[in-house]
């Protein structure tokens, strides 16, 4: 299997009305598919890929992969897709063959600098009422006119039941079928750049969901080289992990190609544990470049790293890997202790407006520091990064949802503070994302919430959070993440948009997005110029 | 504690009549040091160190630590200095204080740049009669007579026992009692110095020996977040890693500062697990660059790498680690497949001189191929590294040692095959290494050999041994590593030199040698005008 740019080459592609199925699954002796009561072996190529073309599966149907394996007495297991684009029936049922074919309207879009990016992350199912993509596409007209120029959508990939932040994602090829399905998210990204809006998507390349995941099933999926937050870690360059990459590359080329996707936000990277001499990350921008080429369209790159190591947006010529932003989290953290918020667990590396100033002049904070958090020397210099490859916020979803109460900004500080942490959100020499809501003030909270179907994990999710928390609890318990109602108080409330004081807080993003848009000194993001000089003692920042 | 280039600042140190002495051991709740009866509380100092100045230890004093710590019901324990520069009685025993201070005659010394590296690897315990530094340096004018350069002395930190390749170590800072400690090496060093020849010395910062390894009563010297073929690995990046990064750059700047060696061979530096953003190896350059620049004399980091990766040898500003060079194991391999030898295990990947060919070209042979061996696309070009950033050899320690038997390349192949060997290395446009002997074709071997004294050790490295070679056995079994007379069998024999086809090798090995150094055509190391032509058909390389 070579990666082709022009078309994916695993999974279930239709092409002169014939389906092609390859699947990589180097530890199967046999593989067949079974669909609509047939069953087709597929045949072996290099490198662990088996590979089918046949005229019995048409767009619709549904089919199961049968991995047998040659040690005899265990039972071949049915499976679906690792690269399925369509579960109906759930994270275990039967894959559905689809047809990305589209009748795009976009032609003309080609996709800003990201110099220009006003980013607005948002989670389909919790920011509208419907809950879908369908939802995001009536409410462009808001992002329009507060001045909006990217959405970020929170993770879309399929995960387990209707309610779930995306991160416990395990197909990353489906799309969520509950949010629309693959279909649904073609026509909103053709909504958004009808209207001139850009679309970054998140997705997750550092682990698989905990249910629903067979993958060791196929192939070295995971190695045991690495341990991380998750467990074993994914196998980017143990034996066998040529096809892993692949996997995740077709991924990326997939979204941009087939989706029209603008940038990609890939989940903490600093999770995608790499030794390799040509990284995955690098790897990843080699083949989006070579898409963006094709098609002359251009793609992002946008990675969460939490290294503070400019290697991963460094270009190749200086040994990077290429990323073309990332997101910047100790930004938002000084910010919110120069804001008065607490300092406990990795807010007390931060002393407020000093590092505040420390960040705008410099972008890291602790570029080569003792932190005493991590208990370590962090970070190294990224002077010579200019501002556009660094994404701030005063809150995202993380940053609210990881509360014990889902708390957002607007019930922590008081309303003018709101004003002054948005304001050095859009004065600085970054990326401005801000996260749904946050534009009205939005009182409710961004909880976490999941709807596992596995009785244990999900106690052991609730124990889990209990756990994490107990030390802050005090008399609250925190929310049961498994709780429909804590999903449905996490919607945003569109009735409050044109009300009091959130009225107030609307029209002062939309004429601080216009600000910044319109004056120079704010929209070219060259640092060289800047100075910015903290007055801890008024905890005033110039 | 800060490094400081001009003075260790951990360990044991003299100065201006008082010891000082300096342990990291953020674990402890009390350290104290026991010596001549005395007992003296350490004071503690920021990040988990402990100091005390002293005149109550002298040069010649014995001492060791007695580390407390808080919890109840924990005895103890009595350690030996992490940092020792002498164990007089074996790895558990006390550490005996020492005063570095050297009266050096090699003020005019100038280590040469590496493109006039020809080295001749050695093992001080096989290599004379004596097994000692004293015997090394009776045979420097040998070395002079055969046009070598610069000797690299297999590691001589303290291990177990008298008889070991030096690869089990534990205590970094102190020279092998038997070879003759730390003023026998000075004293080596300054006579190589004085005939003109550079030492270089192995060193190994990605493991600790098995056998008296009780740094982790001091600190986090390990860490869970990987594994290596050692176990644990060492912590050179999580949390409290910075007193593990210090101890061993302060080990580097000993050797150049207090030894007066000229260049680290770092051994396997493929297991220093290291994401943080400034690699451990990048600040071991800068430091090592720092006594450079302040004592005017260059000190060269060698690394021994098997990840195909020119990062680790790139220079700062194309975001490598600075490695000056680093051994190429490839060229290796493709030789002795070009000259008949096996082709299993790692040589399957070889083809012979088409890859020979390639290594001469390129340096690395899999450079973004696919290698069966390791199923997995491996390595990336290095196209612009020079020719002095590689060290290649026909023969190495390794290569002879790990043969269950340790023959040597001599009792391999056939005499002229040696030759054309021999003239594959001096004519490449790399760094020549030879392994001792090999100038002779000396017929001993060299083989796997240890003085453990744990008896359960013992019998887990014996029977390490025949399971990894229980494939190749046949009739034989591999030689016992604990045996003295494996030991014996692998000295060199001296007596060879002078006789037979012994004394035309040597010859031979001369004259190869004199013309690689008097002809610009191979001692210019600038691979831009080469050109290696593989004729497979005929087994043959122009």
């Amino acid at each position: 299997m070579k990666i082709d740019i022009q078309r994916r080459q695993i999974g279930l592609n239709f092409k002169d009305g014939n389906a092609e199925l390859r699947i990589w699954a180097p530890l199967a002796w046999q593989v067949l598919v079974l669909s609509g009561g047939t069953s087709l072996h597929l045949e072996k190529e290099d490198r662990g890929y088996w590979f089918l073309q046949t005229n019995k599966i048409q767009p619709g149907d549904q089919y199961q992969l049968k991995i047998v394996t040659q040690e005899s007495g265990i039972e071949p297991v049915l499976r679906p897709d690792p690269a399925t684009l369509n579960q109906p029936a759930g994270l275990t049922g039967p894959s559905k063959a689809l047809d990305l074919a589209y009748a795009w309207t976009d032609a003309a879009w080609q996709c800003p600098d990201p110099e220009k990016f006003i980013i607005y992350e948002l989670h389909t199912g919790t920011f509208s009422h419907k809950g879908d993509f369908k939802g995001i596409a009536e409410k462009l007209d808001h992002m329009l006119a507060l001045g909006i120029t990217a959405i970020e959508l929170m993770p879309v990939a399929q995960f387990p039941g209707g309610r779930n932040w995306g991160y416990d994602g395990v197909f990353p090829f489906a799309v969520q079928e509950s949010y629309g399905g693959a279909k649904g998210l073609q026509e909103l990204v053709d909504s958004c750049h009808s209207k001139g809006i850009a679309v970054i998507l998140d997705v997750v390349y550092n682990h698989f969901g905990p249910e629903g995941n067979h993958f060791a099933d196929f192939g070295p999926y995971f190695t045991d080289k690495y341990h991380t937050p998750w467990g074993q870690a994914i196998n980017f360059d143990d034996a066998q992990s040529d096809g892993v990459r692949s996997f995740f590359i077709e991924n990326c080329l997939m979204w941009f190609r087939d989706f029209h996707i603008d940038a990609l936000r890939l989940d903490a990277v600093h999770a995608i544990r790499d030794f390799s001499a040509v990284h995955f990350l690098e790897e990843l921008r080699q083949y989006t470049d070579q898409l963006s080429a094709s098609t002359n369209k251009t793609f992002y790159l946008i990675a969460e790293v939490d290294l503070n190591n400019n290697r991963y947006i460094n270009p190749f010529e200086t040994g990077g890997y290429g990323m073309h932003a990332q997101w910047m989290d100790e930004f938002h953290h000084t910010l919110r202790v120069a804001a008065g918020g607490e300092r406990i667990g990795y807010y007390s590396d931060f002393n407020g407006v000093d590092h505040l100033a420390k960040s705008y002049r410099d972008a890291y904070v602790y570029d080569g520091w003792y932190s005493p958090h991590r208990e370590k020397t962090f970070g190294r210099p990224a002077l010579n990064n200019p501002g556009k490859q660094f994404v701030v916020f005063s809150q995202n979803h993380d940053q609210v949802g990881n509360r014990m109460l889902g708390e957002r900004s607007s019930s922590l500080y008081r309303f003018e503070l709101l004003k002054v942490m948005a304001g050095a959100v859009f004065c600085s020499p970054y990326l401005p994302l801000i996260f749904m809501g946050e534009e009205w003030a939005e009182t409710r909270p961004f909880q976490f919430f999941t709807s596992h179907t596995d009785p244990g994990l999900i106690e052991a999710v609730r124990e889990g959070r209990k756990a994490e928390f107990s030390a802050f609890q005090g008399e609250q318990e925190p929310t049961d993440p498994q709780s429909l109602a804590t999903f449905e108080a996490s919607k945003l409330d569109w009735n409050k948009v044109g009300t009091g004081k959130h009225q107030l807080m609307l029209q002062y993003y939309r004429q601080l997005i216009s600000l910044r848009k319109n004056s120079p000194v704010l929209s070219k993001l060259d640092r060289s110029g800047l100075k910015a000089i903290a007055l801890a003692d008024q905890n005033c920042l110039i």
